[in-house]
């Protein structure tokens, strides 16, 4: 099948890229590079050192024989999207290609609107692109657990069944995200829904849980192939930072209590969905929803699992919780089905086999790279404007004046 | 109080900041004139002459004795937000500066982008900037029933409660939005509500139906005060157009089957229904939500409704059935709640009262005014690209080659 994997240079899509071409399948990558730009902005690095997207196609193509094509342009630009749509003649586009960090969405007025603007008009341009071009291209687009929030009943997979004054219709699942990026992507299902109504076209929709890991079988099989590892405030996913933390000896920061549930699924169960939604598309018409995670935990249990972790391999590892940057809930309900990649055939890897094999050890292995005042959160919620300033310390950010101003974490806005 | 109208030069604005004044309110208003510039893009006229904004509050000045201020400028620019409430300090924003029509929106690519990037980017500006400056101010949104779409169950207003497997939560009511602009106010209602739960803003989402007429007591004060009145495929509501055609001599052009049902209320009723709101303020962090619209009917009843009343007035009025060129049910069930303006205290005027008083004659009096070719719609749902022509007639747009190619009207995706 022909693949084009948007975002194909970042920590999802090249791992993704690869699985896919791996697979025999014919790939090719569009990327703007804006992903390695945010690190000059913040001053960040990927853990482990990456290569460019060139030196990595090579590598790949001597690697496996398998050649991989690759664009370079934005998808706010229009006439770029329609370009390497019509160039490439996609069956399939999956597309990574969104700002997708919640903390960078809150830093301030100017990263909302860009975040918002990039995501969504991203997103509009690809779909005026496949209804003008092709309207048979399958959309593998990646949503979020997070455009759900936190709500008091069962997370459903993209729509929910509501009896209400003696009538029942099957209707969307009601959206409470918690952060300007998760909105984006509120937005973006909200506008593919409705073009697959109006004409025609086919989209999945991966609401996916926390990633966590670097490595699969592809990118392990040459140094140059090595997928990006972030592990701080703004890019970092939590099971990677508390990892981290733990290889310098730093304690785990668990925002607030610490009972904040989420979902999680190691990377190579990420790109091993990608696929199943790929070989197994969305009718005509159809827009449909998988929620797409292996295991829940709270942030908590997971700083308890790393703390066990560390002991196995004798480090000693304090947990120390911290205010919460965010507002939400510290303790809530939470139980989300993730049913429909199962039944089509995924076969989860586990947090409790890969913690010790591809986490850990990846941190101990490039301890020496890590900036050990990346990790501290420097954007807290409840500030309209947030200053990152190199070195500032977390007690600055997160007591700051503004931290308790305004509603508790426990309240919920009806 | 302090009242900042944005979009108080439009066709709910005016009317509104007027009102607004006479009530003893200081109003200020901001208008970047975009509205005027689609005319001129569009090769559309208000039936009715509309003065500059310079002359109108002139005028309302001379005839009220009552000062609005008034700013130049668009709220996708941050500076000019910022400085306008900076300046004005207002303790209510009333915003109605969005890009307001459907058909607009379902243009094309470039439409569609400007939409949603407009009204987004206007609203995060907005909510930034009270966040920034007075997290006090009340903000009175204009939302749509638009947002709702037409689910087979009831219609509350903004949240419903769900019990799912046993357990209960209240929570968004779900949307299912038909168009790019009904869309972005979509996005705008969960940006605003998570402003409100992360900022403690207080705001009041009012999710209008369709309005009709052009008079308010306070336009009707010297003909420079008169409000627009639209009545072309793009920019005209159903029932403004219905009197337009009447007047001509023209088929009243019914959408398809006509059973589309829609929430609808009189301009009078718009701008009582705002003060209502601006009286009774939302609560810190509360973010509420109103149904405004008085009463229901099908387009089909509308237009059966103009044949009558134009009998009435000697006129011979027929009802013709076109190719609806949205995509939409026909024929659905359609039942919403509006009871909380009410309960605050609003009078409804009914449209059965109104309809010759305040829109046929209206129609009549400006009878040479019409262009009859303005009428048959040119954009078609279907279409990814609508190209309008000066002159083109409907049956080219209705009847093109993708009508019916991609799905019918009756079809509900899942």
């Amino acid at each position: 099948m022909r693949i084009l994997v948007l975002g194909g240079d970042g920590y999802l899509g090249w791992p993704t890229a690869l699985h896919l071409s791996a697979r025999g399948h014919e790939v090719a990558i569009a990327d703007s590079f804006v992903r390695r730009n945010y690190d000059f902005e913040m001053g960040t690095e990927s853990l482990v050192p990456i290569r460019s997207l060139r030196q990595r196609v090579r590598t790949w193509e001597l690697a496996s024989g398998l050649h991989i094509e690759t664009f370079v342009g934005d998808l706010t630009e229009a006439e770029f999207v329609y370009s390497v749509i019509g160039d490439f003649a996609p069956e399939t586009i999956v597309h990574f290609a969104e700002q997708r960090s919640a903390p960078y969405s809150m830093i301030d007025r100017h990263h909302a609107v860009y975040t918002q603007t990039n995501n969504v008009v991203g997103t509009l341009n690809l779909i005026y692109a496949i209804a003008e071009l092709d309207r048979s291209i399958h959309l593998v687009k990646l949503g979020t657990m997070g455009e759900y929030g936190i709500p008091n009943i069962d997370i459903e997979e993209g729509f929910i069944e509501i009896t209400h004054k003696g009538r029942t219709d099957v209707l969307p699942y009601p959206k409470q995200a918690g952060s300007f990026y998760h909105l984006s992507k509120v937005h973006d299902s909200h506008n593919i829904m409705f073009c697959c109504k109006i004409w025609g076209l086919r989209a999945t929709d991966l609401n996916q849980g926390v990633v966590y890991g670097t490595i699969t079988d592809e990118v392990a099989l040459d140094e140059a192939l090595i997928n990006r590892f972030d592990y701080d405030e703004v890019f970092g996913t939590v099971l990677n930072r508390y990892c981290v933390e733990a290889a310098v000896g730093m304690p785990l920061t668990v925002y607030g209590k610490g009972g904040q549930t989420r979902g999680f699924l190691d990377l190579r169960d990420t790109v091993r969905c990608i696929e199943i939604a790929v070989l197994n598309p969305a009718g005509r018409g159809e827009f449909r929803v998988f929620n797409q995670f292996t295991e829940q935990f709270t942030v908590l249990q997971l700083a308890e699992m790393v703390q066990a972790a560390g002991r196995e391999l004798g480090l000693e590892v304090r947990v120390e919780h911290i205010p919460d940057p965010r507002v939400e809930a510290e303790e809530h309900y939470y139980n989300a089905k993730h049913s429909k990649l199962i039944e089509l055939g995924l076969k989860p890897h586990l947090l409790s086999d890969s913690l010790l094999d591809s986490l850990m050890n990846i941190a101990l292995r490039y301890r020496d790279r890590i900036d050990a005042s990346k990790m501290m959160p420097q954007v807290n919620w409840r500030n309209a404007r947030n200053a990152r300033r190199p070195g500032a310390s977390a007690e600055v950010a997160a007591s700051g004046p503004q931290l308790t101003a305004v509603g508790a974490n426990e309240e919920r806005t009806k």
